[in-house]
C-alpha cells in the first residue's frame, strides 16, 4: 500500500466519519465516498473484462462463507473498511454465489426478528410486496391442496381468504392471479384505528363455511397503505389456529419495525406466522426493489414451485446444489435486490437501524403533535401508532360550512393544496379520499434525513397555500 | 460553457469515437464515459438533496414528450449530446413520469418490430419473462372467462393449454400458479431441431376437445433454451385461429432478432399473436432485469388487473391520469427496467442492434463451422438457426467405444471438462442432458464483445482439457 493510498485513506475516514447522507450537509464526504466506490467498481469492470484475467476463482459455498464474512454485526461496520474488504477480495470468487449466500445472512437477521429458528426457516427475495404477497398464498394453497398444482382448482373445495378493508390491493389480486377469485378474498371491516375487527373475521370465516366454502388463508396487515395500523396479530394468530388457516403478515410497510425494540411490540403475534412478507425497500430505505417473502417452514417453497428444469438445475455440478435456490422462485432470473441491502446493513448494524426507526418514530410522533396544536389541522386517526399521518387542513374560511358542504369543499381542498406544492415546487405530500372520508392528505415519514424543521416548513407551507385558495 | 469543459468535452468526444465496451481494447474511453456519467448523476444527487432547490418541476405528460426527444432514432446518436442532454434536462421534470414515457418510447419500437399498430397495443415491463408469460396466459384466460378473475376457476370449463417440450418451464410454471394446473399445460413433441411439431399440435387440441377440456392458449417458442429453437409460428397461428385460441410468443430469448431485417425471418408471423414475451436483458445486452409482455391489444391488460386502489389511482390528479400505469401491473411498485434499455437503444439506434446482432450471428456460424472441421466435435442440432451452439466433445481415447459405453463415458465428460475450465477459470460453458442424450455443452453467444480469437481459444481449451482427462 503506497504512502499515496495511506493519506487518501485517512482523509476519506475523517471525511466519512460524519454523516454521508446526501441531505446532511456533509457534501464532500459523501461525493468523495460514492467516488472511491465508484473507482472499485471500475477497477473491477476492467479486471473482469481483462482476457488475461481468470474469469473466476471457484471456492465451495461453505469455504467461501468462512474466506468472507458476510454475518451482519450487532454494532455499525467501518465504511471504509468494508470498501476496503470489497478492494481485496473481489477478485476471490465467483460474483452470483456471494449473492445466494448474502441473502441467506439477510434473511438470517429478518428470521430472527420475526422470532423464527432460522435453521428450519426459509424465503425468497420477490420482485415487490405485490408478487411476495402472490408467492405466500401460493404456498398456502399448496400445503393444503398440493394437488391443485398439477390439476388445478376445478377438483378441490372452493377456496376463500380473508383480509381487513384496509390492506393491500395485491392480496385481492393475488386471490385473482391464482385462480380463486378476487371476490372470494373478503374484506374484514377495520376499527376506527383501521386495525382488523377479529371477531368480524372469527363471524366471516364461521359463515363461509356454513356456505359451503374452503377458508384456506388469513392476511394480517402490519403497517397499513393509508392508515399505518397494525392489526391485531396474536388475536388473528388465535383464530387462524382454531379454525386450522394458513396465517400471513403483510409487513411490506410495517416489518421494519421489528428492528427496534422499543416499537416491536405492534407486530406481538407476528412469530405465529406461517409466511410474513417484509420489503426492505420501504422502512429500510433500500433502493426499490428489495422484497421477501418468508416463510416459517423450510421446503414447502421449493415443493410448490419447482418445476424440475433439468437444463437449469443440474444435480452434478462440482459443488453443493442445495445452495441453488432458482428452483423456489416463480421467476427464472433474478434482479440482485439483496446487495444494496445487505452492505446498507453491514454497515450500520443491528443498532443502526434500531437508531433508525426509533428516530423516524419520534418525528413522526413531533409532527403529530405540531399537527394537533395548528389550527386548521384535523388528524384522521388522533393516535397514529406508525409513520403515516393522514390528515385534512381545513382553511380558516371554510371552518364554520355545514357538514354536507365542508365536505364538498374539503374534496377539492387537498387536491388543490397538493397542485399548489407541485406549482412550487417546495415539497408533495399525496392525499386520498377512503369509504367515508373526503380527500385528506397521508403523510409518510421514511426518509432518514427529514429533520423537525422540514415538517415545519411542510406545515407552515400548507396553511400558506389552504389559506391562500379562493 | 467554460472553455475547460469545452476541451474536457473534446477529449472526451474523441476518446469515445472508438467502441467503449470494456474488452475492447479502449480502456481510457470506457472509463472516462463512465466517470463524466458518475459526475452527472452525483451533481444530480446533490441538487435533488439540497432543500434551496425545488423538488420538482412539472410538465405535464404532453408537454414533457415534446421538451425532450424520447424517441428511438434510426441512426446511432452522439453519446457524448446524449450525456450533456442529461445535464441540461435534469432538473426540468419530475423523474417518474420520464420513466413512463420511456417506455412508451421503447414499446413503440417493440410493437413496430413485431408487426403490430402501436396506436392498438399494449404492454407492460415485468420482472422477467416467467412473469412475462404468467401475464399473457392471465390475460388469455381473462378473455376468455372475464368472471375468473371475480369467481375463480370453480364454475368455468377446465381450461388446457399447450406449449412445446423444449419450452422454457416459466408456462408450465404460470398454468401452476394460476389455478389451471401443470398438468394441463400440454408438451408437444418437437422435431430433430427442436421446433414443435404443429400436427402434433393440432391432434392434441382435438383429443382435449374429446375429452372435454377446454383450450385456450398456445405458446410458440421462438429461440428455445437449449437449442435455440424457432418454432413454426405462421403455421401454429393458423391452427390456432382454427380452433380460436390465444397465440403467445415466448420470445425472451429470439426476440431481439426482429430487430435483424436479415434474420427477422425466423420469426415470421409472429405479428398474428395475441401476445409476445421479449426479454431485452438477453440478446439486446441490457442488465439483468429487462423484460416486456407485449399485446396486440389495448385494454385487456388494465381489465385483467386493475383492484381500483382508489388511495393509488385518483382520478382527480392534475395531469391526465391515462399516463398512470400502474393498474395494469400485477406489481406495485416497479423497479426502473427501461431507463438502461431506452439509453442503449437511443445510442445505438436501429441500425446499430441491427449490426449487433447480425455480427453475433455471423460469430455463431464461425463458430458452428470450427466445431464441424475440429476432430472429436460432434453437434447436437446440425445447423443451429440462432446463437445456441450445443455440442459433445468426444476424447480421442473414447471415440471408438460401443454405443451404450460410449452414451456412459459421454454423460460424465462435459462435467468433467467444465470443472476444469472452472479449476482454470479461463472461460465456462454449460451444460445438461436432454431426454435422450448425455450430457452436452450449450455454448450461447450474446456478448457482443466475443471475437473469433476468443472462440478459438474456447476450441482448443476444451480439447486440452478433454484429451487430458483420465
Amino acid at each position: 500500500m503506497s504512502s499515496a493510498a495511506d493519506s487518501s485513506d485517512a482523509m476519506l475516514e475523517q471525511l466519512i466519519a460524519k454523516e454521508i447522507l446526501p441531505q446532511s450537509g456533509n457534501w464532500e464526504g459523501t461525493e468523495e465516498f460514492l467516488n472511491r466506490i465508484v473507482q472499485v467498481l471500475l477497477k473491477y469492470i476492467k479486471d473482469q473484462n481483462d482476457r488475461d484475467q481468470k474469469i473466476l476463482e471457484f471456492h465451495h459455498p461453505d469455504k467461501m462463507q468462512m474466506l468472507i464474512d458476510l454475518s451482519i454485526p450487532e454494532k455499525p461496520e467501518n465504511l471504509l473498511k468494508l470498501v476496503k474488504g470489497f478492494e481485496a477480495g473481489r477478485f476471490t470468487y465467483e460474483i452470483a454465489p456471494v449473492f445466494i449466500l448474502m441473502e441467506k445472512s439477510v434473511m438470517t437477521r429478518m428470521w430472527e426478528a420475526v422470532g423464527w429458528d432460522p435453521e428450519k426457516a426459509d424465503g425468497i427475495f420477490a420482485p415487490g410486496g405485490a408478487i411476495a404477497n402472490l408467492y405466500a398464498m401460493n404456498a398456502a394453497r399448496h400445503q393444503l391442496w398440493p394437488r391443485s398444482k398439477h390439476l388445478g382448482m376445478k377438483d378441490i373445495p372452493t377456496l376463500c381468504c380473508f383480509t381487513s378493508e384496509d390492506s393491500h390491493y395485491s392480496i385481492k389480486s393475488a386471490s385473482a392471479v391464482l385462480g380463486i377469485g378476487a371476490d372470494y378474498c373478503f374484506n374484514i371491516p377495520t376499527d376506527k384505528n383501521g386495525k382488523m375487527i377479529p371477531e368480524a373475521l372469527e363471524a366471516k370465516i364461521i359463515e363461509c363455511k356454513k356456505e359451503g366454502l374452503t377458508p384456506f388463508f388469513v392476511c394480517c396487515t402490519a403497517g397499513s397503505t393509508v392508515y399505518g395500523a397494525f392489526d391485531p396479530l396474536e388475536n388473528v394468530a388465535n383464530i387462524c389456529e382454531r379454525h386450522k388457516l394458513w396465517f400471513h403478515v403483510d409487513a411490506a410497510w410495517g416489518g421494519g419495525m421489528l428492528l427496534s425494540p422499543e416499537h416491536r411490540y405492534k407486530l406481538a403475534g407476528v412469530e405465529r406466522a406461517n409466511s410474513v412478507t417484509w420489503n426492505p425497500h420501504k422502512l429500510m430505505g433500500a433502493l426499490l426493489q428489495c422484497s421477501a417473502c418468508l416463510f416459517r417452514q423450510d421446503g414447502l417453497l421449493f415443493q410448490c414451485n419447482q418445476m424440475s428444469a433439468d437444463y437449469l438445475f443440474q444435480q452434478d455440478k462440482p459443488y453443493d446444489v442445495s445452495f441453488d435456490t432458482g428452483d423456489k422462485a416463480i421467476q427464472c432470473g433474478r434482479h440482485n435486490d439483496v446487495f444494496k441491502l445487505w452492505l446498507m446493513w453491514k454497515s450500520k448494524g443491528m443498532e443502526g437501524y434500531r437508531q433508525q426507526i426509533n428516530k423516524l418514530m419520534d418525528l413522526a410522533n413531533y409532527f403529530t403533535r405540531r399537527i394537533k396544536e395548528t389550527q386548521g389541522f384535523e388528524l384522521i386517526i388522533e393516535n397514529p401508532e406508525f409513520l403515516n399521518i393522514c390528515f385534512w387542513y381545513v382553511p380558516s374560511k371554510i371552518r364554520n360550512l355545514e357538514p354536507a358542504e365542508m365536505r364538498a369543499r374539503l374534496e377539492k381542498i387537498a387536491p388543490k393544496i397538493k397542485a399548489g406544492m407541485m406549482q412550487r415546487g417546495t415539497t408533495m405530500v399525496g392525499y386520498q379520499p377512503d369509504k367515508q372520508r373526503p380527500n385528506f392528505f397521508r403523510m409518510i415519514i421514511s426518509n432518514q434525513a427529514i429533520t423537525r424543521e422540514d415538517l415545519d416548513f411542510l406545515i407552515k407551507e400548507i396553511v400558506d397555500i389552504g389559506e391562500s385558495l379562493e
